[in-house]
């Protein structure tokens, strides 16, 4: 059966049925899903994303953790921020992180009314092409984007998801127009997405900022095989695909 | 001077400051733009764009032809629809043209807030580019996209008009993310602009109403000379470039 892949462009673009019955696959390339599929890839139990650094604090409880970022930078009073390689440690085994993000929190909560809400990035895209094609539905990439505009990183991810779908399925899929822009322009720069990242608007901010590492960890293409899964407002890590 | 380029993905996302100080070109390649220029280059005086039907009645004046769509099709009482192959007859001649169009005529009322606006299409692509060049200042590339959604074909055109733009400026230009993508779908599917027209959404709804003529018209590159240039809410042809 035709699966079909819509890509939308950025948050604020997204409306309330473009997601029913479907599987929604969120990117936040830098850096919220690449921190998140960081965190319970080096073992934390689970990551529970909430809109206000309010909302945070008031959720915390025995031994969580708490992440996330404004404006790029680790919150007053926060254990962790929003740069992966702060997740690579063991301090995060078995916790569970409560995290506030800018625009990726934003999307997962909007997301909510898919079938299904998974987390993707670079770093898993392989696992969640799998992860979604197992759930056997129509499937809506949703590009995180910054404030309301698209960011090329996650449609860059968005197109790299696509060409894993396509592989998976030889070729069986549908695409909308914006899903094939992005699977286009992934084609054009595949060999080489960490300069790629290095020059897109989010790429240079991050640099100009000190956070260079993150932009070429973030570039990384299917380190990982865990994939977020939503359940209940709570972030939990598959890897059965 | 590095000349900014912003491509914006569709009406709905363009906000009132990405015009202030900028020449704006709209693209809307199938098929408002694309019969613009059509009409101009074939020898009607002037195009009126007007919002609704009753405006386009309204100020029709003595020898003044009615031309656009409703779903695709002419309006009732109209002498042309959005058919850029109904243009190219010797009737419009002379004349001025009363036009309204579902997606077209909004992105060009919304662009009014820049310096200049010009329009775009395949069709006059290198002309397009060179005219903005001249007019010296930063550009915003406007996709219409369709009832608010990208479509494929305007990204194509808004990639075609950047490389017309390297090619003038050697390479001095500075992209935002969206344009960026944008070259890269463009640099993709440049060898086969007539076979992507017909695989994009709008492409395969008007070969269904039996357009495929004006697709494929549609997809041809640099064709004609003349630039729609809108004066007091009035696109007259300039060919000076």
């Amino acid at each position: 059966m035709t699966v079909h892949v819509d890509v939308i462009a950025s948050v604020n673009e997204a409306r309330s049925d473009d997601f029913v019955n479907r599987t929604s696959i969120v990117i936040d390339v830098l850096r919220a899903t690449s921190t998140m599929v960081t965190a319970l890839e080096y073992g934390c139990s689970s990551i529970v994303p909430v809109e206000t650094v309010y909302q945070a604090k008031h959720m915390q409880g025995e031994g969580d953790l708490l992440g996330g970022e404004r404006f790029g930078k680790k919150i007053s009073g926060f254990d962790l921020g929003n740069s992966p390689l702060e997740y690579v440690f063991p301090d995060i085994q078995g916790k569970r992180i409560i995290m506030t993000t800018t625009n990726g929190t934003r999307a997962i909560y909007k997301a909510q009314k898919a079938a299904h809400v998974i987390a993707g990035s670079m770093l898993n895209a392989a696992s969640c092409a799998k992860a979604a094609t197992n759930l056997k539905r129509d499937i809506v990439i949703v590009c995180a984007g910054t404030q309301d505009r698209f960011s090329l990183e996650d449609g860059l991810c968005a197109g790299l998801i696509i060409e894993e779908l396509r592989e998976i399925t030889g070729g069986d899929i549908e695409l909308n127009d914006f899903a094939l822009a992005m699977h286009c322009t992934y084609r054009e720069l595949r060999h080489d997405l960490e300069e790629a990242l290095l020059m897109c608007a989010n790429g240079k901010r991050l640099c100009r900022m000190g956070y260079k590492e993150d932009v070429l960890y973030c570039s990384r293409v299917n380190r990982f095989t865990v994939v977020p899964v939503l359940r209940e407002l709570t972030m939990l890590p598959y890897r059965q695909f």
